[in-house]
């Protein structure tokens, strides 16, 4: 059956949407942004664990992955462990439109190709009509939509090392159980993790970022979402804040999910639980070689996977990208 | 009254200590310790809005800096707003030995000649037999403790920029009341301040570090206590992350204060509460310009203010560095 | 100018409303609410403190309270210290129909008498003709829409003590920076307050629960925001559980904003960051003589404070109560 | 060979102690006290997943348990799953002493008689005698050392029922990664659990206090550790909270463990991280049937398990019952 007959069928012409992997943190936020969305119908949200039971405030509950109807819907969102997108793509060639919350084709993941890159700011004309779409990692996100612009105007010196410090709530590991996410654990605690250069989503980055030389240490921060990338930043020739500033006011002039402001950082609670992504820059006058601070703040959940999900689906329907988030 | 005769007279012949400025952070944890240490006996602890209140768990109480015996004791620690420790200085020239963990007489202050630096693995011998200790800052002693043995060994290329990414707890902001330290603002978040290398500790470390060109950009975490120092260093020549820790193993391999560890780097439940100060580092590969990954850590109230005051304490009285703290 | 008249000048024919004291924490959240209505017009936001700033996301700035045109609006929000509003309501007799979230005028409070208890659950009608609402307390608002049905089916042992244990996030305790409010003295703290049943919310709950023998023991928990209130409800003869839920069913079968469990005992992350209250209920079967634990759970500054205050001006509208709140 | 014997070999007279399960947050809190006891020698502590790691800071690492010698040890602390020390009793009878910190031989367990029951402020002369300890629950204790001094005194009101709110930290539940202990779960969140009289300590409770009437309804907190207890407490004729006070001082009047304060609550602040236990007791003048309201705190893992255990065991050894804990 074809998906229009079936929208005749139901009575209900808006496009369908099921979730694989309902139960973890970015699932849960994509059901909650769906069920808020008004455009589309949620279909289905799969939990092995939590198969029959229903979702909290919302008309549907979740069904086992292999129950799930999930070649009938428009559209699929994963959000199963890296590894496992790879096979349904596979399994739903020519089905529904997927969008691929893990890093299975992500560009350096060796799958990239087949996917376009969700990058919502960037992007939306691939992205519109892609079949497959590859969401960003939470880490590039902020990383790509600070310095892409930049590194496009010229304003970046190459030979020096652009240092990414980063610190994200704890949402970003995941929902399974493991000792070292118990809150006991967590709570009075901050460390560096993935140092010497090893994060996963460094490839992504440098995909994008041909030529600029990263180094990205990301730390655990004791709150359970958000993201803050503070980053010191070697611009070439007599490149200076305002230069920055000016050149993401150029790239972002009509987003309401980008902010960049005139003046001061962004910090964490400015985000939280909103889809949007905030831009700052210093000027940092003695350092010696000429550099300055660029802070990026996110939600991790938000514009670095479930908000930015929905700009994607947005633009391969047709719509506004920021139809339905919180902007 | 002689001090010795004074001692005599009580029948207790330990050294006697005062604190003004003992109801903030840094002057309960002092109180803590001291009541603790053993070696000296605690004859008053000054606080304005408490006087007349009794220390919980302790034999003595809060008096007014008015009524307090400031010219008779042995030792003065000076917890005070920054700014107010110079008038006790000279309100008590002659009289007892100060410690002042104000920044009133730090390196760079302008009054740093009048002072010992009281860092207390650098500089025992001229500590020990100072009247005037200007005990460290908190980012300091971390960054100073890491890098000065490094910049000894010549293992820093001066020639680069070392980026230092800070993050405190908010008691290094103290205890008067602010919007900003309130409960529900900080639980959620996390910010850099201080930035485009305005934090006055920098004057501190520089007037340590000459040559070395330093970006330093604290941020404020959502925990009570504790400092990390992410250091990203840029290395001299073929040196590396083994050379780094031979050179800190060099310097503090009689500290029970100092721990170098030998793999992998120290998060921030790793000190809180102790008076330790925790170093660790890493090879990054692939950044291109060679550089490694320093992490320092700390409890800012620890280390970083009283157990580092108690142990030039000690030192002055020929003691044991590390006598009495939490080590 | 009578209000119809100045809405066809505009052109915009939505209700105008003014807040008062814009910068606390229900003041924030009631500009938020108000922004994201779509029903009404936001005029004007006060602040002292932040008088000529700009409120973050909206078009509007606050200004100080001399220049507000407070006359001028069809409704006011009074969110200033308790005390204050009384002067604010004398001073606009006959203007805007006022919401007052201070405990002013609400019953117990001796001026009680010249305004309507904003109970939105309770007294819709009232509501709906009143000039003047006194918003509940967010404490009397879980134990009396818990407790008010009950207590009308004749639920309630009148003879035995009912022990209301509450704990509440610290915006309850408002913005204005205190030392008990800082994140150092609340992050690993939970104390008792108001002990001996001196909290002045009781006042508000006796005089809608006469007869009703209250215990009210207030807590501080290291959250931002949210109320819980676990009751241990002496019941009246054979009463058990499935009657006092089938009384909330009752009395809130087309309330979208307050929810009543089947099974289990709501949460506080069920309600943070809504405006909905949701009540729970078990039995207890070897307690000796015959009780129930009910437990409320409500956001305080949802349900509890700026949520309840837009039911209120809902009805005064003639609207549906839930208009643009989130539940 | 005889422990005696042994000990002439290494020439270490003091007792051996081993504990089984060090790797949770129980065992590594006895870890930690044992370290710094002084009067004990700490031969192994088991871990399962940890075997052949060292304990940070100490001078010993995990063994497996098939591999501790743990007969051959002077004490054993069982710090293991409830229901698996009874085997390791079996397994060691008439071997090293035991101080069983589960649950398995607690009154009220079915095996209640097998032990001696481990409150040490009551029990001291059995305790000192015995080759078996079960030691006391970490609620029970609060509850108990509260309200046996009251019982004995004839202060309670028997007829009526008496309130327990409880309140815990999450170590509490175990270090045991489970989705509801994850940092990102409990950060904002405060619920009851065990309701309707459920809890598994009430037996521990009601077999020490016959005759009362208990209601006990804990709560999960969002702190590592601590509990609360609010006890609503019927008091029998004209007994006041002066009269409480009074009980509790004649029956702790030698203890540096039981602090009983004088005026106001104790919070949670003032015994997180020791082994104190902290009383007070308000008056409540105006509920209708006499009460008073207690409030009991102590540190789950100090009082309520790792430091109880020590005075347990130093009790066994003839010393002083507080010596090596934190009071």
């Amino acid at each position: 059956m074809s998906e229009e007959h079936q929208h005749d069928l139901t009575g209900d012409s808006r496009p369908t949407v099921g979730i694989v992997g309902g139960a973890g943190y970015t699932g849960q936020e994509l059901v909650g942004l769906l069920d808020a969305h008004g455009g589309v119908e949620l279909a289905f949200a799969t939990s092995r664990s939590l198969a029959g039971e229903s979702l909290p405030g919302l008309g549907i509950g979740f069904v086992d992955p292999g129950d799930a109807p999930a070649g009938d819907v428009d559209f699929l969102f994963l959000c199963v462990p890296h590894g496992e997108a790879a096979r349904w793509v596979a399994r739903h060639a020519g089905g529904p439109r997927i969008i691929d919350l893990t890093d299975d084709h992500r560009p350096g993941s060796g799958r990239g190709a087949d996917a376009v890159y969700g990058l919502a700011e960037r992007y939306p004309v691939e992205i519109a009509g892609a079949r497959l779409v590859a969401n960003p990692g939470c880490y590039p996100t902020g990383v790509l939509l600070a310095l892409l612009p930049l590194a496009d105007a010229g304003l970046i010196d190459t030979g020096r090392l652009t240092v990414v410090n980063a610190a994200s709530g704890v949402t970003g590991a995941g929902r399974t159980p493991k000792t070292y996410l118990l809150f006991a654990e967590v709570a009075e605690d901050y460390r560096a993790y993935g140092e010497g250069n090893r994060h996963r989503h460094l490839k992504e980055m440098r995909a994008l970022l041909p030529g600029i030389k990263l180094l990205f240490q990301p730390h655990l921060l004791p709150v359970a979402r958000g993201i803050l990338e503070t980053i010191v930043l070697p611009v070439a020739d007599s490149a200076d804040g305002a230069e920055v500033r000016r050149a993401w006011h150029e790239a972002y002039r009509n987003s309401r999910v980008i902010e960049v402001l005139d003046d001061g950082l962004p910090g964490l609670s400015r985000v939280v639980r909103t889809d949007r992504l905030v831009l700052g820059v210093t000027d940092v006058s003695d350092a010696g070689p000429r550099v300055v601070t660029v802070v990026v703040a996110l939600d991790n959940l938000g514009k670095g996977a479930a908000g930015q999900a929905i700009q994607n689906m947005n633009l391969m329907c047709g719509w506004e990208a920021d139809r339905g988030i919180r902007c």
